[in-house]
């Protein structure tokens, strides 16, 4: 590589902008699809800020006192890999032959594949959500002098995640995050709510706690300016830059103008476009290095020993009570970080606020910047357990489906789940958790029924990769095992068991409690009837269950608490069908009806999961047979 | 009932509020659950809105002119069915011995089992997006004089959606949308994260639109006023009444203290709550009628006849188009409503859009809202059908679980789903929308594969109760069924079949085209394969389905275009395991690993799920036996 000009002025920051933009539009065009007019839009803000502003060793992406560079507007990839080729790390030859191509790291929207992207964005109001957790960490956990700058798009600022991250933002008094808006007015059908009213987005913003700048995102001394003040780290604000662009910014025959939304040019418009903008460069440009050492996080000195929780067999505990005891004892490790959704007290996570509480941080009701939060901390190496009830993860589905594509390592535990809460009524019941957790990719998911297993899971959760849940049950229910036990994520425990069971009933959470009165039941009629607890939802322990449908007649009665799609009684069919021929009965038990209030002996009836119903329904199953 | 006071003066709403905190203590207390303190902060908003303000006939809760009221903080449940008593639909003894009890009307959290509810919440941040949808049907749609009052809790100031509402209401200009926030400081683990601070509340309700008007919430005269102003509809702008409270107002032992949040008082304290409220009341009091016509809204005066789009077989038509065609040839039937984020040129939204802009609206990219806005049209007796990209929706999970919870019937339709869309990475590749839909109590799910099919289900749609779904294709395929051909929901298509068939088959979508191809290549080896198109995911056909694998030996290839958890072949294995003992080999095709760019084609085949992999699952199923 040549030696890349490292004094960028603003006349050859202009340069470079025209080249980000030639290459937007080259890039794209290669490929046939993208969005070179919301890169060009941008690129003087890019040009600025990679050239002058931004302390980042290209060199060395794990360098912990490297800035951040978040692309909240994820469409306008053909900029940012643009600007990677301008940095020297990614070859003109790469980006014309490989964005948006079948194996290529130069995906539609930048995912972590690339070593310079913290976090795969693309589904709008991501990115600075995710930015602010990535704050968090370097304001709070680092205490390194990092900045995370994030480039919107100006029809991103209608999604209400980017609110409940300026809010956040300033609430956590994070100066260290800068957003860059890119009002170019356009969206992908016509016009943007509030087009170029910067007064309108400047009153929100401030009113959210930002220090505003207004801007000519097409004036680089302004720009110049502007990001020089917001990148101060003095105060005690994020910075907003809202800066007024045209979409297209610099080919006459598509700026400002409508329609032009994520459509590469046509090969002779873009011959017209290169040079318009004056010609191919091949500039190589590098901007200032991180300040500070590069040394290595916290997240880096974990390792002392975890001490687990201990009950006692037959103790009555809740596993959410569970959870905060083991996510308490977790704390131990320097690089396990908790967060939560305002109801801590319920979920238990407060202990371990209260025992660590410089790496707690509460989300408040906003339920889409707690994942984001995790997100953004995973970034730094911390490792996230983010809580609420597990109804209300499916407020942020979004976002932990775009956490699996930031390659994150997250845990989530949701409390209340299901009809047996009780009074609360519906809203409060999760009762699609289970799907929605399991159907995302490379997704754990766990449901233990006693506080000892929750424990042992929680602890595990601590090193699993990609996304794991736990769902965790109100009531407190006996503890059914040895502190000493095993508990691998994948596995699951046959709880009862003879030589001559004749069917087999299979739980998770409060069924298990409900499987194991019903097994007591059917015995004394002379039904022996193994039980499972299958705690390991996904992965679900195969093996297992393939063998006791082969000892029981494929005799198989799964009970869950939860919408009958998706959840356990899918994670059993899975795993069975997924081995080879079977011969299966199946009664799956599950919440059909629209449960209302009740205590949760009534609604664990009146929803057919209960003992009475498990036994009913494995007498049935013999009875057909 | 004895006659009730019409004429509430201030005095009288004083010795009303009190009743209505005594009620939320008492109901509370009774049940052993609930939240009283959170009721009594706004035990006067409520006196003042109910005696003086809301016109409501409470004998026809279905009159059009009727105000509407929304309780977004729907945990103050004890205090709207306080007033519900006050008002007289609700006796004392159904308040004291139905609250949250099973089989009660009176949940813990309002649904609209109760004919005075018009959306469930529960779920924060909810009401109010909902209440948009209601406002926008009276400004727009019913053209009448109605105000949609809402009540919300200051933590869920904090949720995105909340500022999306507001967004959107001011966008909308919707003069008869009302937000009173109970500002009582506390949530449920602690104080909140702007406390009291009214000034930057107001200054955000501001930037985003609203009049505000700041109050203090327990002075009645106070709140009058600004109740009366907020309630003209002479504006252009939504309003929002700040109100300055203390939870548990009125009794001194928990008045602004923290931990009462969420507790019934014990009954030692309810009893001197009571005495210290000046004892119970059996107030009877009714507000003022509704203004204008109770006419009905124009949702009633639909049948007109719906013409279907038609094409040719093997006319390549993408089915994102067939469902704009459809819905555009819906627009004759006066209450069917539009709706998109943003995206209406790829969903085909628009054609509707272009066709009766008087009602289309468009919501930008705020999928929650956008879910929101469906529900409250739904309110008024119309047909909502809300499109955005398929992996969007995930964005708004909790607020489509809530819609079911709150019997709305609402139509989705998701374009752009599966590795199918190519270039643009996973970031916008819906694979757990089928699982995510298929978990929605009552829901309905379809995935068609061909234009004609798809048409004929989006008029279907306009028919259904409850949630239901429909998954379109980007990418243009070869028509495959005639125009007259009925595919209802809950059936399938055995689009090839023979006696001699020896493994079946099962797609839907773009999988559909890709069995039919692998059905050509094993036919040319001599395998005769039935192919099955279940574009009825959820309810799925488990009489065809059973016929199918009985006939080929239990030999099932099931291949989706999705995660391999929740979605069509958990559709396929729930029917088939749900009809009583069944022998299967299934093989399940899904996206297994995290996808990247690349075209169509190089994805379906990447991701194991073309005619390739189809063909060769089937021999190997064949082999194996």
């Amino acid at each position: 590589m040549p030696a890349p000009t490292t004094d960028v002025d603003l006349a050859l920051a202009a340069e470079l902008a025209q080249q980000l933009r030639v290459d937007s539009i080259r890039s794209s065009t290669s490929a046939g699809s993208g969005h070179p007019t919301s890169s060009m839009s941008a690129a003087d803000l890019l040009a600025v800020l990679v050239g002058r502003q931004l302390r980042y060793d290209w060199d060395d992406p794990g360098n912990a006192a490297n800035d951040h560079l978040i692309f909240s507007k994820g469409h306008a990839s053909p900029l940012l890999y643009s600007v990677y080729k301008a940095v020297g790390v990614v070859s003109d030859e790469e980006l014309m032959t490989g964005y948006r191509r079948f194996g290529s790291r130069l995906e539609g929207h930048p995912t972590p594949v690339l070593p310079w992207v913290d976090v795969a964005t693309g589904s709008l109001g991501q990115g600075l959500p995710d930015a602010v957790g990535v704050a968090l960490a370097g304001k709070y956990l680092d205490e390194l002098p990092y900045r995370v700058w994030t480039l919107c798009g100006d029809s991103e600022m209608a999604e209400g995640s980017i609110w409940e991250a300026l809010d956040k933002a300033s609430y956590y008094k994070l100066s260290n995050l800068i957003a860059i808006v890119d009002i170019n007015r356009l969206g992908q059908r016509g016009p943007t709510e509030l087009g170029w009213d910067l007064e309108t987005y400047a009153a929100r913003a401030a009113a959210f706690g930002a220090r505003v700048f207004a801007i000519d995102g097409h004036d680089l001394a302004d720009i110049d300016q502007a990001l020089a003040a917001a990148g101060d780290l003095s105060g005690h604000q994020p910075s907003v830059i809202l800066a007024r662009t045209r979409k297209g910014r610099g080919f006459s025959e598509v700026e400002d103008r409508e329609d032009w939304h994520g459509k590469p040019l046509p090969e002779h418009m873009a011959e017209r476009a290169v040079v318009e903008l004056g010609g191919e460069r091949n500039l190589l440009v590098r901007g200032p290095r991180p300040t500070g050492t590069a040394a290595r996080p916290a997240a880096a000195a974990s390792g002392a020993a975890v001490k687990p929780p201990a009950y006692e067999r037959g103790q009555k505990v809740a596993t959410r009570k569970a959870y905060g005891d083991a996510l308490a004892a977790l704390g131990v490790r320097r690089d396990v970080v908790a967060m939560d959704g305002e109801v801590s007290n319920s979920t238990f996570a407060d202990q371990f606020a209260k025992a660590y509480p410089e790496r707690y941080f509460e989300m408040f009701i906003a339920e889409q910047q707690l994942i984001a939060a995790a997100v953004g901390v995973g970034v730094r190496g911390y490792r996230p357990f983010a809580s609420t009830f597990a109804a209300f993860f499916t407020r942020a589905y979004d976002f932990i489906r775009m956490a699996a594509i930031s390659r994150a390592n997250i845990c989530l535990a949701g409390s209340h789940a299901g009809v047996e809460i009780g009074a609360d009524g519906p809203s409060q019941m999760a009762l699609e958790d289970l799907a929605m957790l399991r159907a995302v990719h490379g997704s754990t998911v766990l449901y233990p029924s006693d506080a000892t297993s929750a424990a042992a899971l929680v602890l595990a959760m601590a090193d699993l990769e990609g996304i794991s849940y736990m769902r965790t049950t109100r009531g407190a229910y006996p503890v059914l095992y040895d502190s000493g036990d095993a508990f691998p994520v994948g596995g699951s425990k046959v709880v009862r068991r003879s030589d001559a069971d004749q069917v087999t009933l299979i739980g998770a959470g409060v069924t298990l409690h409900e499987c194991l009165a019903a097994a007591g039941t059917l015995a004394g009629e002379g039904i022996d009837a193994r039980v499972i607890d299958l705690y390991s939802v996904k992965p679900a322990d195969a093996a297992t269950l393939a063998a006791a449908a082969a000892a029981t007649g494929g005799r198989l009665v799964v009970a869950e608490d939860h919408h009958p799609e998706g959840g356990l009684g899918s994670a059993v069919l899975d795993a069975l069908t997924g081995a080879g021929r079977i011969d299966l009965a199946v009664a799956h038990l599950a919440v059909r009806e629209m449960p209302g209030s009740g205590t949760t002996a009534e609604l664990l009836a009146a929803s057919g999961i209960d003992a009475a119903h498990i036994a009913d329904a494995a007498r049935r199953l013999l009875e057909d047979d």
